[in-house]
């Protein structure tokens, strides 16, 4: 527009000074015009084309598996409407960076806006929240997070033909009281920021005078709850913050800080390898961050955490300045209310089958935090399957038999090819021969046969990057919807005739970081490798930029490492 | 800290490696401890004999006047504490650039504790507000600004045997009912922040749906009221942000897009010089900047603005979205407390004199915002002036006879001086002569030649440059007390004997910059230079860049503004 102004205003002032040019500019601007509506009119005509046919998608969510899907969609015949309470994308593995300042919140947030902007089809974007699904009607109820000023127009329905639930979870506080009056969380954005600023309170109120020493080592006791990646990288970060920068404006401070860490399991890091454990147990012990284990958290008060000692048994109540709670993820109460409405009672998320939709409706999806896949079990299409395979119906199979249908028992049921290589077998063939003796199967002996196979099932980490694969294959399967309707690329039902539209969702794990502070960071990478120290620190950095989400953010968060190695990090209280 | 334990690590590890380098170590420790022993007994001589005399400065803000005057001190014979709602200086002629995002917050601040950290004197800083100033037992009131968790420990007094009141200013409301309920100010960091997220939402709340053309044509109605630099520079780049990036991201919503300026008196920016108003008001017109002058508001609710036209009369009711209210400044309670307490009635802000001392109180001082300079009369000194330079006590004087006071007079008035420039005068000898024709002067005859002197008096301007120049006067005034007692610099004190301690304050203005938008700026430099336009731009970023407070936020500045060109400006929600 400015630039069309700018022309504008040149030809005016051209004509000002020759009015010959005016008649040049008319005949420009009428031709100019004619060819616009030529070409105005056929993209008409290809939009109602389309328009006839056009699906609309609603997106329920901006984080890691909604953005991802609406980053990797482009089959332009969809209508996308997109609605969260946060206009932008948070890159969340950086969020413990931001509680100190190592990066800034502004660095690792991308507005959803601009990251759908140069899409071939129209997204529209709501800044809004999802209260209600009606699946009867098909539409979900929606209402402004905006507090003021809205008049009666906060609440809105958005009609669909496909949902696509990403909404995430919540923080899980296992309902212990206190937990959401006093704990910081460290889930969004504003909760970082909220952290910062909390930290920097608890300094400047130690430096007060009238403050008792005791008081004083109350307010800087900081106590992270959770020993998973966030509340370990939380603690490492707080602890390189006091050190390296707050130790310098608040010397006489530094001696009080205690940062302690508690977790109601045997060790922290559990879901990693038991290397990475013991490195991040024995660094703690040296930085002095006090690890308390075995240590469950039973209520929190204004200004003390009491927990259980699984060890001795006893209650014991800890003074404290700020607490962070960060123990693994809940539900969200509109999933909850969605969940009952469509029967799926007394689950902790959404199950959905393998092609991400969710169980018992048709056309709404789910993927990250709040979902998980329910896989199938081969024991309860054990029948079918054998069925499948026995063409003839005879009741008694060779091995060999089976091979026709060998790699869709594979695709459809994963736990199988899991198995095989657990057990470090060659193939299917093996594994049915390697049980029974013979190489021929009746019922029975095939069940017995692939008895163990479904115990290797296992679900899927919340974690970003299953959510991250998840959008990006469902951006894919809709992508080719309408193909694979008449050339289906799955496996075969083994329940039903024909084949699975699309393949089944496979995760692909490219291992996880734990960064452990002090320029150390601990990775597990996939084959049970793992890697420790300032090295694999330099891995998380190049990793962590290349997976951000537009090259601003990656400039940014580059910078703001930079600025911190050269000036620190900034303690103003802001 | 750090690296001693980096060595004492590396001491035990060479020790265990080779027990004989244990007993190096061991006498190199005891050598160091002994040096170390003799050095800091010295160390404790020299700070006794200083403690008997250290007398306490409590610096009462961290603006630009309080933080000035903290950054030019260098006598370390004082002990100082400084008592502050912000635990930082901001770089305030920024922050309009703040509200969309142009610059960072972050960019602008830093840390008090960070600025005097390389002092040779120690400097406390507490974060609280400082609520009442007791005069009679020399000592100011405190009580913290954080909200939570403290416990009864909140308030506390400081003891002052100097006392420097920087506290600012308040945004002056001049009573308008609803403006502190529905307007934004524009004085601190958080307002800026505030705003840039009230522009956001503004725009998300105008794209849901369920909205009435006419509701989403009040919401973005952006109004600001007051037609002064802040309020300008802020209407230019709220239009630069919605023309150069939300067009791009509501490209639906740019044509309802409305911003309004009101001004109370005839002209916006009406310090400044006609041309640069009249440049300034073309090019807001240009630009589609909707401008009321002669519009003062009445009244502020939640969805309306009303305003009184002068040039009609009539009461005008404006919806609106936003609105932001910069329209000059006011007293802040403690400082009106204040003032009663020590007979100051009936005024906008503290009374000094020319040495920032507030009248009538010995060891108080005030700069910046919170005070003015009651500059001395000429008229109520002229008997006094007269007697000092008619030594013999005629009552008649050659002209010639004042050249031994002329100096003094023109330090001690500087109006005559302003005067004597203005009239074109070479000294004050003509000025004598010019106005008698003889010259030999009664008292009469004196007074009459000095009578319309006193109108040349002028207040300063309440400007970030003002209190800058006072901080760092009053620093140079307390580093030089003690000479100055002896040897005192200052002019001749004409009611009474000797000289005055120190020079008078004396403000040199090196120009102000008002900010256009589009890249453009306009300056008025001293001696009634103007420059305007993309040339000023850069000059107005090289002159902002070499005065902010740090070269941390230098390069985050530069940055930020690197980033903006490159990728626009951040509208993420946060």
């Amino acid at each position: 527009m400015s630039a069309f102004r700018q022309f504008y205003q040149r030809a005016s002032n051209a004509y000002s000074s020759n009015p010959r040019l005016y008649k040049l500019l008319v005949i420009t601007t009428v031709s100019g015009g004619g060819l616009l509506a030529i070409s105005n009119s056929s993209a008409f005509a290809d939009a109602s084309q389309v328009d006839v046919k056009k699906k609309k998608v609603v997106v329920l969510g901006t984080g890691w598996a909604g953005t991802s899907f609406l980053k990797n969609l482009k089959d332009p015949s969809y209508e996308i409407e997109v609605v969260s309470p946060r206009n932008y994308f948070a890159f969340t593995p950086l969020l413990p960076s931001v509680t100190n300042g190592t990066v800034e919140a502004r660095s690792i947030v991308e507005p959803i806006r601009n990251i759908v902007r140069k899409k071939k089809f129209d997204v529209q974007f709501k800044e809004a929240e999802c209260y209600k699904i009606d699946t009867v009607n098909k539409k979900v109820h929606c209402k402004s997070t905006q507090d003021n000023n809205l008049g009666g127009t906060e609440e809105f329905t958005v009609d669909y033909d496909y949902l696509v639930i990403a909404m995430g979870a919540r923080v899980n506080t296992f309902n212990t009281p206190g937990v959401v009056e006093h704990a910081h969380f460290l889930k969004e954005i504003e909760d970082a920021q909220r952290i910062r600023r909390s930290v920097i309170d608890c300094f400047e109120r130690a430096s007060l005078p009238n403050i008792t020493e005791e008081e004083r080592k109350r307010i800087l006791h900081f106590v992270v709850v959770g020993g998973g990646p966030t509340g370990v990288e939380f603690a490492a970060e707080l602890h390189d913050y006091v050190i390296e920068d707050l130790a310098k404006l608040y010397p006489a401070l530094e001696e009080h800080v205690k940062i302690t860490l508690l977790e109601a399991g045997d060790h922290i890091l559990n879901m990693f390898d038991k290397r990475i454990t013991v490195f991040a147990e024995e660094k703690f012990q040296r930085d002095g961050i006090n690890l308390k284990v075995g240590s469950m958290v039973t209520k929190v008060s204004e200004k003390e955490i009491c927990t259980k000692e699984r060890a001795t048994g006893q209650t014991v109540s800890i003074p404290y300045g700020m607490v962070v709670w960060s123990t693994g993820i809940g539900t969200r109460p509109v999933v909850m209310d969605f969940m009952k409405q469509i029967g799926q009672t007394n689950r902790r998320v959404l199950a959905t089958d393998e092609w991400l939709r969710v169980e018992g409706c048709d056309d709404i999806y789910a993927l990250g935090d709040c979902a998980t896949i329910n896989q199938r079990r081969v024991m309860e299409d054990i029948s079918a399957i054998f069925n499948k395979a026995d063409k003839k119906n005879t009741g008694r199979l060779k091995v060999d038999d089976f091979k026709e249908v060998i790699n869709d028992i594979c695709e459809r049921y994963p736990q199988v090819a899991i198995h095989l290589k657990k057990k470090q077998l060659k193939n299917f063939n093996n594994l049915l021969k390697n049980s029974q003796g013979d190489d021929e199967l009746d019922i029975e002996k095939f069940k017995l046969a692939l008895s163990e196979v479904d115990s290797q099932m296992k679900n899927l980490p919340a974690t970003a990057q299953v959510a991250a694969q998840q959008g990006e294959y469902l951006a894919e399967c809709f992508d080719k919807m309408d193909a694979c309707e008449k050339n289906p690329e799955g496996p075969l039902r083994f329940r039903a005739t024909g084949r699975h539209r699309f393949h089944p969702f496979r995760y692909q794990h490219f291992g996880q970081f734990a960064p452990l502070g002090g320029e150390q960071t601990a990775a597990q990478l996939p084959g049970d490798w793992v890697s420790i120290g300032h090295s694999t620190q330099w891995l998380w950095y190049s990793v962590y930029v290349s997976k951000l989400v537009s090259w601003r953010t990656r400039m940014l968060v580059i910078s703001d490492w930079g600025r911190r190695f050269v000036f620190g990090r900034d303690s103003s209280r802001i």
